[in-house]
């Protein structure tokens, strides 16, 4: 066993404690990482907060997590000791099922092994990314190309994974039109990613605060929701809504802003059912859609392609003592883009 | 200009009253029919009690139109006098439009002419099919197969494309898993048709009452919707549902039916708004979408496929007068599968 240092919550909201775990000994499969970077995702605080009501606790979030290995176990090939590498929400899944035999782990029929706040197939709970160090099976580690920032590039393993995987499902691309809904720490990604996937990007986001930034990584236009006018102005326009708010929208207005065959799929998930008339979907076959991060390849394949294309998150480096105040700057929306902790600062 | 009867109803919720009304002169690209019979579809009922809200009175309901052509103006190549043919939902559309120009003419920008309670693009109202004659431009004409009875093809100008469109949209077929929510008018000609298309139908019935029918016409399985237990027991087994039903649905209880990537397809629209958690989306990377009817391409290629195939509707044929208790019978869902207006009666 080998201990390290971790942030964990000992009860839902409560304040962060800085104490010191053991990870399992290195199974002949297994990848040790000395983690650098563990960005701070909105789901994060859903669980830490157990409003999803399935929160195990103590717990110790994290699912943004990039570093660089330090040991591996006998039968590792794919890593050696100083690869920089990365890993996101899930660390383990059956292997067997038709949907991880095709590379989409995130929907295995046994159920996947969540990175934090899950169970192993052996039973151990598991702790995730606000930590120094963390086991992971070499299957469920991903490489980080050379070009990218190891901080930049640790909100990819959730949210770049997360938009990329439904605008390649979806095909966004060249003569596409694209919405992206909420233009924070998911927006901004699949604002960059669906860029330089060719389409044409507008951003919805509540206020024009963020109207400069977002054309500086890529949107073409830019609309507050806030303004009722938007809805008319961009009636019928596009191929793919990306929704990254997990609040509960209007969704009869944003799918009144398809084209015929257009979808709107969510990535954000509000607590409260939404609420739609068929008439919106039948006028125009018209979808509603809900997608998962991403599969292990597809993960890599995002990496990699986020290397070529010099994607990455805009982050507020922060260290390990001020992720409390963190939280509370998330749930005010106060944030460009995503805060990214510091593990040398643990 | 031409005097044709008709059964009308003066106003919402009155009892239809037989008398003439004058068609129009055909135009040089205009086809004459004499309908022999016009089925009786449920929206027919909503418009005629003006449940919509958008009725125009007096009305001439009727879209599912099947008769003989008895005229053809100077410029028609398509058709001669004699031919077998139906008339579906609508009977112009503004043919430049990307849409029109697909094939795909119900979702045409300009907005589709219906064959009632419609405004062409002259300004005229039209009136429908419970009628003896009409006069209807040869682009929205279709054939009927030499092999389709004339009445039982009734029915599949709209419950048919309907329910065929999507099924072939969404890839019914060979290793795909068809649910059908809801056994009468368009129920029963989905079941038929993904069956003939190769995929293994289960319908979901309220009841068992119409299973032996069911598995008649190639379903594979049936259950009932009553029964809690099959919610459980099928769980995560479909790649499309195709729900007929135009009542509220439990439609997070039928998502949790779909396998992952599965779509639920409306193809009946209640009047109020449908709930849903977004997590039954995300779970799955499911959607819930809506189909309209079918273009006049896809109505002939289904008419066709049906004619080969040996699809046709289940029918009650009535006489002109018993149309108001036709009515309500359907609203009793007490019709085995669809009324047809045998308009020698009128």
């Amino acid at each position: 066993m080998c201990k390290t240092h971790v942030l964990r919550v000992p009860k839902a909201n409560a304040p962060f404690e800085k104490t010191m775990i053991e990870r399992r000994d290195l199974r002949s499969n297994d990848v040790m990482i000395d983690i650098q970077f563990c960005g701070i995702c909105h789901s994060d605080i859903h669980f830490a907060h157990n409003e999803w009501g399935n929160g195990i606790f103590p717990m110790v979030p994290g699912h943004e997590i990039t570093g660089v290995v330090s040991e591996v176990g006998s039968d590792v090939t794919k890593f050696t000791v100083g690869d920089r590498v990365g890993v996101g929400c899930f660390v383990d899944s059956c292997g067997e099922c038709e949907y991880c035999l095709r590379g989409d782990e995130q929907y295995c029929t046994k159920g996947v092994v969540m990175v934090f706040n899950g169970m192993g197939y052996d039973g151990e709970i598991t702790y995730g990314g606000y930590s120094q160090k963390i086991v992971v099976k070499d299957e469920f580690v991903v490489r980080v190309p050379d070009s990218l920032d190891l901080a930049a590039a640790s909100p990819l393993l959730c949210a770049g994974i997360t938009t990329y995987s439904p605008l390649k499902h979806w095909n966004a691309g060249p003569g596409k039109k694209v919405a992206v809904v909420g233009m924070g720490g998911l927006g901004h990604l699949a604002v960059q990613f669906a860029h330089v996937m060719g389409a044409e990007v507008t951003v919805l986001s509540q206020t024009m605060n963020k109207q400069e930034e977002s054309l500086e990584m890529g949107a073409d236009h830019y609309y507050a929701t806030s303004d009722p006018e938007t809805f008319s102005k961009l009636a019928k326009q596009f191929d793919i809504i990306l929704n990254t708010v997990s609040a509960n929208l209007d969704v009869d207005a944003y799918l009144s802003l398809l084209r015929v065959d257009g979808t709107l799929v969510n990535v954000g998930a509000p607590a409260k059912p939404d609420q739609y008339s068929v008439f919106s979907l039948i006028g125009g076959r018209r979808s509603i859609a809900g997608s998962n991060v991403g599969g292990i390849r597809e993960t890599q394949e995002m990496l990699d392609f986020a290397g070529e294309q010099g994607v990455a998150a805009k982050i507020e480096l922060i260290r390990a003592d001020h992720v409390d105040e963190a939280y509370e700057r998330v749930l005010r929306s106060d944030v460009r883009y995503r805060f990214v902790i510091d593990m040398s600062t643990l």
